[in-house]
């Protein structure tokens, strides 16, 4: 950690700081620069907060150096992590995994058959929501466990993993008994009591990215889950807010190599969030699987005109086809499975 | 509601929608354009989802006229609202209020000591984490219920009212039971499940603004609220997350006059938050007051270099009294007490 | 355009708004909903100022169905248009062109030397700025018409067509006898004296978005020199500013099905300046191709660390020529030549 | 400067690196971290180029210590600069200035009866638009010289020195001939040319913050036109884009305490651009003014509704009155004069 301490300090102020991190068992340099005084920290940084040092009104800013980040950071963990999510394996260079199914589930009958739908296109997993976060109180709010059921029927008759948006502490052991993957939404990526209760269960996570938030921020959310003792965090990247108009959000795909260089877990690309627009699913998950995701997560609906949500972002079921048909061969391109 | 449809839409297509939205009881218009076709939409719309509509391929967009907002919306409720925090009244033409304290409790000694000395400067209610959202989960994370306590001693002792934190449903007895003015959080404000619940008590809740929503989304959170039961709403506006690296977040002092004209409740400004800079409090305190705020709430710490939390946006007693005396002058040219 | 005016408007103000309206030989259609009434307008709205109809205090919302762009747009030209630069074509089905060449030229043997590097890695243009936009006014300021004299002799060696960027109308003259592709920087995008200017030449133009513009401005500012006569427009992407800190930029490539649906003109990506690192260079620029990019552009340096701007994002020949390799095995699978 | 380096530097790499800054004057002070190296450099680290030295594969992170800014720096000029327009002086303790204006020139009669409305309501100058960036070319540009003509008549009437947005480096004689006060608009704050162009004459500068950019971006664009020579620059902060809808921009006043702690050059407020809405321009400007602002720069227009550009933003000259007269109050509150 580095700390600028301004020109005006006395000796004896210098002194006192410089006591107050040696008896944290830190290691100090002080270089003196022509305007400020630099301290430079050795040893580990981590539980030091930077806003409470910059309180002192001597020092002028405060640099962090090594990441803030420890279980999911590759520095300490050179190896590729792989998630089991019951039997299908994420990460690594194991074949990249396609979920698919619709925003909601509306009932039995449809998401059956909507799960039939993308296990013939070849889908790995089926997704649903069953507890909606809607930006309006008046909107559908999902099935609720009724949802649940009837994915977890879904997940009988085809054998698909079924993956799902978790939103309150209170429903977790619920998930656990029936969901294989558990989604954290983006609104939910610093609910840090919601982070905490995943991290004290075993199944797998996958968390959104923020719609405004950092990557760093992103990591240090999945920091929480692990420093709970749980592991298998999947990131999943769904775009977030900028100024633009024409599309939902904005997709980041640089996150791809940046969360493989920074971490050791698996990370997949929601085209269908990320852009809010049907028609330009293919295009993003091709570019997605070109830049190395492991996974895609798409909105795929049999009648998206009448889907209770999301119906604008949702492929029918041929087009989703489509997409893995076409993503195979970019896959083998770079070298993976699909 | 207006919604553009392709000119491409037959005849048949365009009969079927309108159809469509006549069987939900809307009145529907067609304008024939030149290159579109447009359809204005009258009766209640609240529930119509303008994304499922926008998964018809020949619709090009939707655009909501009336506010989403009900319970919020000044057009149905002409007069402020007051609202009644253990016996202060915040909003409409009552005196502006102001909350100091520190950012988190850090013990019954020190949270006294300091609810005397924000008592002295002229405060009318005490603030304090007891539950801290903190980024990383290897930082202090608050008190818990211990730091509640506190909270109570220092009522007790100093007869203000107490404000703090909830972060999650599982702890909202505690604060329905010791707590005056509940707060929602920045990073919860899309946490419906929590909205939701403190929709259900009636206790006050003080709902910040998320990190980079709008205030549009920020009023939706409100009605989350208010349609459960609860109509005892504060807004709060902490700053927004901008692309500017020397302040903390950008305060956003326009939505006084917005929040006001939207909807009939007050808002309060915190501008510790907001600037991360002890700095720059006294001056975005009195820009606020003279724009028209309800209310302050600033941190007050008594050894800000020692604090455990945020220390370099605290105030140290003295000035936060500065502030207040400054602050009457303001409130004064405006025609308002404080 | 959709005009939504209060209901508190009397008959007299709406007949009087029609008739402002009549007058400019617009059809007008009223709707008249709970709270609100609605004027649709039909005819050629393109001229009309939705901020001055906005200043009647009557009026609550100004929205505009069709697109304000003509000659950009899709809809009035439905068929690809391609560029043609020097020879080579860019844009519809052709070859997907790649750009690359260094920051800033640095002198004539290092851009020779980089010049023969990036053809025989396969490039078809050479890029090199001689005018640089810098934030600092302490830091190289580019060689100037020096500079633009080497790229002409790389030019002469190599065959490559080359690429400049122009930031000053001054030097209009100098580019259109000496550049092949003006590019018009980001920081320039709304510098709109400069965008009529290059309009009323005929040299094609790479138009590159700004920070923090829209699809809907950056097509606008093609439509700045599109309807001064010159249609030669190329669109380039290079990262819009977002809060992430771990990249430079954010690369939207969402950008690319967008401009392709709402325009007729050619896109290509510059994943150097979007993202600033040159290990995020491979898998960006794949990402690119499977999106349907009609080209990439690409800092080439053969002595990055060495550099004299932007050294960081820089490949080396070596790097590049393996991009393109890859590149083209991708352009295979969606159906065209890299 | 601190430079960060990867753990997995050799010792000859680490030498050659220390060398290669000493060789440039630099004291380079090592410090080694578990988990990385950091260099300290110590002396004139302006002419260093961040970006070159990240482009070393060794190198992990820059960060600089020393602000990038000298001319425009308190640190090097602690008192505060006072501006002379024309006879009006701008900073330091002077007078409140306040200036006002349609924002376009519309014809002669017009802004010679807006000039003395603006005259007799308060005003220090008068501020008009002859030369208009709009986003489409097919709004209306402005007046151009003709417009300035109409300027200097009101000048000529009233006394009202005039502020006029210069956006071409061709027309600087016209404006060092006409305008007292020139001004750099949002959109070409880093037109670098145009910058300099107004670097190296000798009329004060009216330098608007740019849509997006930071502070210290902002900043280094006056230090382009210091470092030529011209020391006569006044920031103009006219809001920054963000999400929120409801507002055109978001207007920013903890600038106020930065721009003062930072430099030493005045600043003053925009809440018309801000805003984008009349209503609230008072709310705004009382703001400013408790916050610190020297300033305010206010759309006046004597029939709103039929203005030729931004209407929506314009007071009426009544109105215009009463934001001086409360204004007025607020200021004498906070010690200064207006």
């Amino acid at each position: 950690m580095i700390i600028t301490v301004k020109k005006e300090a006395s000796k004896q102020e210098i002194d006192k700081l410089i006591k107050h991190f040696e008896d944290r068992n830190l290691h100090v340099t002080l270089i003196q620069g022509d305007n400020y005084n630099v301290f430079g920290l050795v040893g580990d940084t981590a539980s030091l907060d930077e806003k409470t040092i910059r309180a002192n009104p001597l020092v002028d800013e405060v640099t962090r150096i090594a990441a803030p980040y420890k279980k999911a950071n590759r520095l300490f963990h050179p190896q590729d992590s792989v998630i089991d999510v019951a039997g299908i394996k994420v990460g690594g260079n194991e074949k990249i995994v396609v979920i698919g199914g619709p925003c909601s589930v509306e009932g039995e009958s449809s998401i059956m058959e909507i799960a039939k739908d993308v296990k013939a296109a070849g889908a790995d997993m089926l997704r649903g929501g069953a507890y909606k976060p809607r930006t309006s109180p008046y909107a559908f709010q999902g099935m609720g466990y009724e949802g649940i059921q009837c994915m977890v029927k879904a997940k009988k008759t085809t054998g698909l993993p079924i993956v799902s948006e978790l939103m309150s502490i209170d429903k977790i052991q619920e998930f656990v008994d029936h969901v294989d993957l558990i989604q954290i939404g983006a609104r939910n990526m610093q609910n840090f009591d919601l982070l905490k209760a995943v991290g004290r269960i075993q199944k797998p996570v996958l968390l959104k990215r923020g719609l405004a938030n950092t990557i760093e921020e992103w990591i240090m959310a999945a920091e929480y889950i692990m420093s709970e003792g749980n592991q298998n965090v999947i990131f999943c990247e769904r775009g977030i807010r900028t100024f633009e108009k024409y599309t939902r959000n904005t997709l980041d795909l640089s996150v791809i190599p940046i969360i493989k260089e920074k971490t050791h877990l698996p990370i997949i690309i929601d085209p269908s969030h990320a852009t809010g627009d049907w028609k330009l699913i293919e295009s993003m998950s091709l570019a997605a699987i070109a830049a190395g995701a492991d996974g895609l997560i798409i909105e795929v609906h049999n009648d998206p005109e009448c889907a209770w949500s999301d119906g604008a972002q949702s492929l029918k079921p041929e087009r989703f086809a489509t997409v893995i048909e076409k993503g195979k061969k970019i896959a083998q391109v770079i070298g993976r499975d699909m």
